[in-house]
């Protein structure tokens, strides 16, 4: 079976690399990415989506503001999915998503998403796998529509830390005045069910595979940063977006 | 073939009908719906999306005010798509409409919908073929989406005019100062595209199937108003609602 197996993928940054270099990579990836979200504003053509998910503590915040925040506000959007509210609830669980999805010209960035409703639904048994099976086939549907018909790009990264790394990184919301605000007793119970969300994952690379997963090693988050800036610069790239001329 | 032809099926009322006594009945269906609107509002568990679609000056106005008007408006909204605006148009063609979707509890008629999107623009060939498929394959999918997982009734109804009987009506709307409001310089273009919008709605009714049509003879407006409540009445009966106990 090729099926992703994540304790088989390596958390960390690989050996061979430099930390300084990258970072300085990153950097200049970063000035291009300013350039190039101003082509896509000013083309109006093209949209992108980028999919963050991960488990509690594995960077989705750090990334986010490390990777975009050289970029105009004005053409960047941050959504975080949070509990939903009855009004979302009285609706099918891709409602509430579906209103947040990026125009054209702009990037929009799920800080975690939809895969929510097949991930922490599951692993707490709140809803059953025959429902879990259909809302992931739903999920390709619609993120079909998005590409076909929304001339949407998705990114869907997974922010993959170890259980050692993510205990470090909560213990410090602990002792870290700064960190304080991000302590949530919540996420020490969910911690605990880490098999189970791991378990959970691999199912949703494997089944939602309308657009691929990409699996970011973010024990090292400069390694993290690293992937998540040049795979969106590569991605806009490709896009072959040009300047439109003068519009009589 | 098993294919639709809108040409083999009438657009009148059954001949062995008596008007007087079909008048009474509907009547009588409407005090029903009254009553079963407010248990579907009361339960909160059901959402009813019904979608009118014809020709224009078919009767989806007449439709609404006469069907829908004895129901509580609290738990009816209808929303009339009409020209997408340039916001709309920088997302998928679906975009706008999941955001009017019924939330459980409520009747919301579409007159107009998503249906515009492979019948208007193809006729016209703003959209190539190809594109039309995929648009019907997405509208599928989307239909199976509310259903599934939105926990919604989907009524789609075709209301079925001959051209002579839309020739009257539009001419009627040039004479009739309480009709003149509705007159459209733009609607007699369109009746001469009769024939293509024909083709466009068989290929509708035999490719978006997720959720079967209901073709309503639409010539003798007390037909087609029964159809449409009856329909409504028997689909909301079917739905076994019960008023929910005393809530600790």
């Amino acid at each position: 079976m090729s099926k992703i197996k994540l304790a088989d993928i390596s958390t960390t940054a690989p050996k061979k690399l430099e930390k300084d270099k990258i970072k300085e990579l990153t950097t200049q990836i970063r000035t291009e990415l300013d350039e190039l979200q101003n082509l896509l504003f000013a083309e109006h053509k093209h949209a992108i989506l980028v999919v963050l998910q991960g488990m509690d503590a594995s960077g989705k915040d750090g990334a986010i503001r490390s990777v975009m925040s050289t970029m105009n506000p004005e053409g960047v959007d941050v959504k975080a999915f949070k509990v939903p509210t009855q009004a979302e609830l009285d609706h099918d669980f891709l409602w509430r998503v579906h209103q947040q999805v990026p125009s054209k010209g702009m990037i929009m960035v799920f800080n975690r998403s939809h895969y929510e409703d097949v991930l922490v639904q599951r692993v707490h048994k709140w809803v059953d796998d025959k429902t879990i099976q259909k809302r992931m086939s739903a999920i390709n549907d619609f993120e079909r529509l998005l590409t076909v018909h929304g001339n949407t790009t998705i990114l869907k990264f997974y922010l993959h830390v170890s259980p050692e790394e993510q205990a470090i990184r909560l213990q410090e919301r602990t002792s870290n005045p700064k960190k304080m605000w991000k302590y949530n007793k919540g996420d020490l119970v969910e911690a605990k069910l880490w098999k189970k969300y791991r378990k959970a994952y691999e199912d949703v690379f494997e089944c939602c595979d309308e657009v691929p997963w990409i699996i970011v090693p973010a024990d090292d988050n400069w390694y993290k940063e690293y992937v998540v800036a040049k795979t969106l610069r590569d991605t806009l790239l490709s896009l072959k977006m040009k300047y439109p001329a003068l519009n009589d």
